[in-house]
């Protein structure tokens, strides 16, 4: 764009790749790290820096952090019998947020969909296997609850075996009114109702 | 969060102060920085510490550039007897955008607020009546067309005295439909009608 600076344009372009920004975000957020140089641009230069030189991915779990083993993995309060396996790394954090899960977990790193081509070698799928193996008391599978997500669980739960396999309960969301949700919802809760 | 590590958490506070992100968007922006780590987030460090190290604040006009002078104001083919005066360096690239203006450009760097304390002191004033003092031939007012940009408009078209000074036409956005359109905008438009 003529009257702006390569390095600017530059900037905008790769801030609209991040997902949730547009050309036209990017352009408002390039501006506000430019005007704010000193408590925003050097500190985010500074972190994204930091970290691509220390964030790793765990070679156990897949899980991103520090150090590999995670510090979930190396944690020896975490209980080791159980295993949660989920998509992504951001199922992790959302679990973690929740505080809900004592246990090791799994990043499969993608859900199977013939779609897009996701195969089950395209998947730590061995590795949890593997893991597995090695003794597990029950894998938990906290796969998204989407047509890949639980064609995923489905192949998962033929191919862990002798296992205890559980998944995550479908119902109505907390908080949530009857009259927005769909039919597949409610009539999951409606099967999965439990007595008072 | 528990299970994130420090770096990761600074990132995504960092991100999340970014204009248009929130706290989830932040986290999914982080996520994918560190999952592309080749592709976006040693780029995106590489521009922000490129454009940290090599953008000022142009003398002359307040832009944003490599350069002081930048390269509006050095541009020889721009027209220095047009002077656009616009609150922020956004607005100048939404001009430059609409590649409908050759002359030059002055940033006030914001609108006179009373709420907001911003007085004309807090402004480029001084330096645009210098600039006007040194002989222009017309000031294009372009501020937004909010209470807060025409009040500064009102304010400037005071001082700047015997000079010509214009301001953008109010009127129906192109492609706009009136049935959307407010009574003001209406109002302006009517009053404003032109022979065919």
């Amino acid at each position: 764009m003529s009257g702006i600076g390569s390095e600017i344009d530059r900037l905008i372009q790769l801030l609209a790749k991040l997902p949730g920004l547009g050309p036209r975000s990017a352009r408002r957020a390039a501006l506000a790290l430019l005007k704010k140089r000193d408590t925003m641009l050097e500190p985010l230069a500074a972190a994204l820096a930091a970290a691509a030189a220390a964030i790793k991915t765990c070679e156990i779990c897949g899980n991103l952090d520090t150090a590999s083993p995670c510090s979930i993995c190396a944690d020896p309060r975490r209980d080791g019998q159980l295993l949660c396996v989920v998509e992504d790394v951001a199922d992790l954090w959302a679990l973690e947020r929740a505080n809900v899960f004592a246990g090791r977990y799994h990043v499969l790193g993608g859900a199977l969909s013939a779609l897009d081509g996701v195969t089950p070698e395209r998947l730590n799928v061995t590795s949890l296997l593997g893991r597995v193996q090695q003794g597990v008391g029950e894998v938990v599978l906290a796969m998204n609850a989407t047509v890949e997500g639980q064609t995923t669980a489905h192949y998962l739960m033929d191919i862990l075996g002798a296992v205890k396999v559980t998944r995550l309960a479908h119902g109505v969301p907390v908080g949530g009114e009857l009259d927005y949700l769909d039919e597949g919802t409610l009539s999951a809760a409606f099967k999965a109702r439990r007595a008072l």
